[in-house]
């Protein structure tokens, strides 16, 4: 597991030229104001086990397009009045999961939402939200291709809504307050927390660890392993779409999300990640435009900082939410 | 690449009781019949290419539900009356590709329809054909697991449709002399050519290949490459659905279809093949019910006889076409 | 990752005879003796986290020769009364981590001492117990072979020890209700859980998830990732001192505890482990002599059940400790 | 399958310097020269197969020194005068192999020659030509170091003179118009075609797909699979022998044949290729003095554009030949 | 490395039929014949290197069809009489090497002949014998299928020849004992020792370390490593040839010769052996007809006892020799 | 195995700021010191083998702290007057082996002391030396961070006092002349050879092959095999303390050795090698202060030169000892 990116140095430096096409931001002005309408309450149902200090609800809300999406809300027990949020994303692959693994923030005393992730949720953690889009044409196994011929069909935009929405729905809860709400995920869950940090002005602040859905071409071109290379697998096959495929993913890149983006953020990274290699990381970093941190765990990979990393969003939640 | 499956002789004895659910026939004549309906005389048009001594076209037919699925027609360019034709499936991730990849029947003097594959088509020959219908669960990454949780759901009940209306959609051609088509692939399309050789009793010879599909327990169980292993994965995560998603296979196995496949076939496997293991070949060989030879590459993994399989094709095409 | 082990069926019947030597209990009685003399009250240090709703504490308590050996207490901050107690041993490599990764059972309202590992704590979770003893001959890397060559100066001696007095330590815990303490672990912390089901024979259960140790001589034989493969490495460097490492292995065996055990205990089993290979878990279940249970993970490896084994964990804890 | 090489603005400026010996252009005429009067008409062979379309023939002809070559030739059955010819070299490791496998050309109008290679066809594609020239000393597996510790008994020095006798014997063909003779070959084929290019200036173009025996010492430092690595294992084991080795290979790198090409060429890359890395194929492109272009395949590997680059290379024959 | 191929106690009773073809004694008697009569008394050059205690000399002497094949002499500096002396097949690929690499049995007192193995001595040590005779068909990249369909012009013919004509060589040697020589050798070595104790029933003693060129069938189908893939590699291309390589692989196996071999014979395997898999080794040994001896090494690979499998070398040789 | 690290031109200008703390001199003057007193003229045992040249004694001496290491000396059995002597140190994770492995420098007319190395011998060649002190932590499993917290608890500071030992051991032997003494080794060997050179300063040359323990920071991001990923693993775990790693590990780096040492050196590298990649050795060589000379291996990786590597230590010995 050695270093296979850019020297520390030059990753500090490392600047890229924004890929934002013209109308990106009209582009997320319409997609969430369409699908914005659909916003209800999300109800609350209490999903029982064997558990004392936490409690657990399911819970479902009106994502993209109004489709259903599932969600875990976890709760301390004790609790008096409104309570902080943070709001996670899953990474690559996975769900929302079972419950039981999810137990820390609400140890920590915040009401976690955790949201589960259309169509994933079979290679790692469970998932149960239907994805009803089928993909306007053949993709590549996974996700990262899934109508990425053309911004209006792709998968991401559809999550990205859906990410947006959590948002919303952890404040239409009487149980949160709803003016101190974080963001907040690791690879996949990181490149989103980044993205809706952009879209939800107001959101208290972001968490993005070893961000993936970040500078995506560099992601395709070095990745060595992890779902970036979809997207180089793709291109493979359909080599006469490639420009059409940057084109579509430079509306959801994260790199375009970070100049528009200015509530306080935490990031992390991996000098030694193969799935999101440090640069793509940095490259996100070094255009956000709002208060920032940056945490290099010199010699992870893209587990990043682990319980230690645990313990630094639990600081940095600590001055953003309490 | 040495052999890991049973030796020779068990191979060749290699028996598996059958699997097929109690209502196995009724759950295809009642899918058969709700798509028939739907069915038309597919249009040609011309597909300009440099190419002299053959004619391409292109060729969209009324698949699963009247979805639209592409084919190709390859034809030799000289020809008088109504030529035998053989309707190919592609293997498992590819689709119609592209047409100068099947000169080859044609050149032999024969109709030869490519099928395109739902969905398929990023992993190895590139498809144009949408599957419309998105999965009603998240599934793992790929077309294995898409809908397996319920027969009537599940992708290869479309496409083993598509294939048995591809098999129509030749007939309906007046290029083609609709008493003389046989069906053929290898893996994927191996093991669909058994399944439409048992739902279309009156095609003139099945060509199986390495087939897939077949007894897809075991290759779960055993594989070490290839698509099996998405069962495998899909498992490992939907722990508890094991059983449901062996009930559902049970509808598409080719080794529930062989017991009911009557026509001339010709089946080939590899003694090295890690994708689908020569028992597996065997234990659907073994079931077919009509006048049948095996071929066993004893060096050879999923390529298979390649150049040496197209010759034995085309002999037995000779023997079941002319 | 394909099934590489025994199938379902003989895996069922899997019985081995006995390695115990004669001198086995005698061994464990006299290595008991030596090191109970020392045992005191541990003494409980409070360690704060951000968390709310449990408490840490960091404990000390004197394992093998009084060593002094690590540990977290974690309880419910909300607690009436002495507390059923679920004493945890970890797998190989890996110490007691880091509290946060432990909030399970004490939110189930249980008293949770996670034991460290002497030694280990650099290949996985974290450690911070010496193991003051060095070896008295070059070992392979790791602590499989660590005084291998004889049974009074092994590594595993010392653990095991270590794992017995942790049983006592949490009996001295004021807040622990001692005729309420079960031992669990997964992997190696499988294999330990085993051994204190057997040398002390109150305790009211054992989990015992993919054990390690146990029947190690078909481990090191068949077993194509983890551990047991440096047990394999000394042995292909040692070549004459095989005899010698079996020798002193079978003292430490599950194999050789569980017919001496006689509590109720829980067993799982991955039918894809490459660690740990169904048939040398299967040994130990067919071996244990008390009430007994087994899941078998039919398409998982060495992860076994995950969460999904963390709610049987719950319930076989709500059946033996409530 | 991550980019490993230059990036893309470097290899477009990829220069190298020359390292063609004094006597590089006496060497070859000198070779040429002697093997040239062993050149005789070839006969055809009528090589019946299940063919419609087209017609196959078995060609043997007088290569380097004499020896007996074969080549499959591949017509169009109907045909009026003289056909434009195309010449084709195999990639490594395989010879002409089954005239099954080349029907694009002669389906296209062309004279289609697959040239046999000599001593190679058990690798891959069959053939059948035995090279009787032993190497003079022992050398790696393989053919890329068979005498290569001098020029005059290295094996690409026939082979290069094999090629340059196809297209000679080609044009003794009377269904073949000598004016319209192109070459054409992907890997080392791709590289023949070069050397063919600069030793024959009257044919009509030429093909280098991928091109191998391309800036061979570049080849033998980066690339990380494939024939170039030949030569690392030589050069490990015979530690004393590396400048003889690319003192010999200078007479046989296309990179010193570039140079004295003047014919239109058409060259591809794989971005992402392993085999011949892009950089040793911008080498040659950017020293090569004919009209040309290039085409970079930017996700894809040593496959390079395959049913797209047929159609790119039709175009191209169409451009040269019609 | 773990176990792969059968248990311990199959092993033991692993009885194979005879392959050997009808006229195989007829075959080598011929063999044998031609080539003895060009063999002559070689001539020692001194080959001066920095070693004090013992000296080197270069020898060539004639081979099969009187090619010359190269050795070392190693022999002790003081020494009185004539003396034993051990003659040594290289492994596969490799040559003599340096004379540095063998000290041992000149230190232990023996004339020490290393024959070169011609053609090998570029995939390991080095060597310097040329085998004038080029293949009469396409091979596969190595040696093992170098005239593999005929047994007349099969590669190993030449090799075991060579192999008969070092022992006589060593004979002609004045400062030879000619009736103290044993012969040694290990994976393709050990082949030729056995081989070699056949064909010359008045050696000494026949060390076979590993033994390759055993059982060649069942190691084309179960080795996952070395040499023997290359026949599995050539008969997965030269599909139609299978037959006609075992026909001829015959003549040179090991177990053919085994029950025709009545010297004492000392033979070692590897239990984890993935190149010689242990039940090829016992194969031979069980078949083998003089006086023997197995060890099997239980955790080790091809890599076989090492230096004390060197030991139980002197201790053979001194039972045999002095 | 391609080229991974700097090209050539780079290597031979490569260039490092020196590490060393301000105390490196007294640390290890300090060290020496207190060791030094426990040091007495070793017994030699004579170690009966069947060998007839050389003789081989059992040697134990005082090391670090008293602690007794073995050690092989190995004599021509024919000698006169003191002989000059060659210290060597073993490769990582072996000891001193088996003494028929060490014949070459006795044979050429050296006394020849091979050193154990403390606790290893179980990965390669076998070893009987303990090391009794125990990490004061847990460490990865291996050496490499075996007290690495802490400059005087870590493991290097014992054994480059055991190899300082070795040589002042050689020279307390009657048989040896203590003016002609020179150190030797490969890998840890080589790293412990330059460090030698630096505290024993007139020890008549050094040779460091391939130097392991050399630029370690740089080894710990690039190497991709071999020990110093034990330090990336620690450091991956122990996140924490990576600054306590290099600042103990500036105390053991041959790079902070090198500007001390004044002695004769020969240095070896190999272009190509993933273990002590190439920079790493030129680092170390560039830094050297005494007269130097280099050898790069350009296509081999750690195993340098081998055979003709021992003939270049030959000649660098002649003319240092002789």
């Amino acid at each position: 597991m050695p270093r296979t990116d850019l020297p520390l140095d030059e990753l500090r430096d490392f600047q890229v030229a924004s890929t934002a096409p013209d109308d990106f931001d009209e582009f997320w002005a319409e997609t969430l104001a369409e699908s914005g309408e659909r916003r209800v309450t999300p109800q609350l149902v209490a999903h029982p086990r064997r558990l004392h200090t936490v409690e657990v609800f399911d819970l479902a809300y009106a994502g993209f397009a109004g489709h259903p999406v599932k969600a875990w809300l976890v709760l301390p027990r004790e609790r008096t009045g409104q309570l902080p949020c943070v709001v996670e994303f899953p990474g690559y692959g996975g769900g929302r999961g079972n419950p039981l693994d999810f137990l820390l923030y609400a140890s920590a005393g915040y009401a976690h939402l955790v949201m589960d992730l259309r169509g994933q949720g079979s290679g790692g953690r469970t998932g149960e939200t239907q994805d009803p889009v089928a993909s306007p044409h053949p993709h590549f196994p996974g996700f990262m291709t899934n109508g990425v011929l053309n911004p209006r069909e792709y998968y991401y935009r559809r999550v990205i809504t859906d990410a947006v929405h959590a948002v919303d729905a952890a404040r239409r809860l009487s149980v949160v307050d709803p003016q101190r709400v974080a963001v907040m995920g690791g690879s996949q869950g990181g490149g989103l927390a980044v993205a809706v940090g952009a879209l939800v002005p107001d959101v208290a602040g972001v968490i993005s660890d070893c961000p993936f859905l970040a500078h995506m071409r560099r992601g395709a071109e070095i990745a060595t392993e992890g779902p970036y290379l979809e997207l180089a697998r793709y291109c493979q096959v359909h080599r006469n779409r490639i420009d059409d495929v940057f084109t579509t993913l430079a509306y959801v890149d994260a790199l375009n999300f970070a100049p528009r983006a200015t509530v306080p953020a935490a990031f992390s990274a991996g000098y030694m990640d193969p799935v999101t290699p440090p640069s793509t990381c940095y490259a996100v970093y070094n255009a956000y435009a709002g208060p920032k941190e940056m945490k290099l765990w010199e010699f992870n990979g893209h587990e990043g900082g682990e319980a230690m990393q645990h313990e630094r969003r639990l600081d940095f939640l600590a001055k953003v939410l309490d």
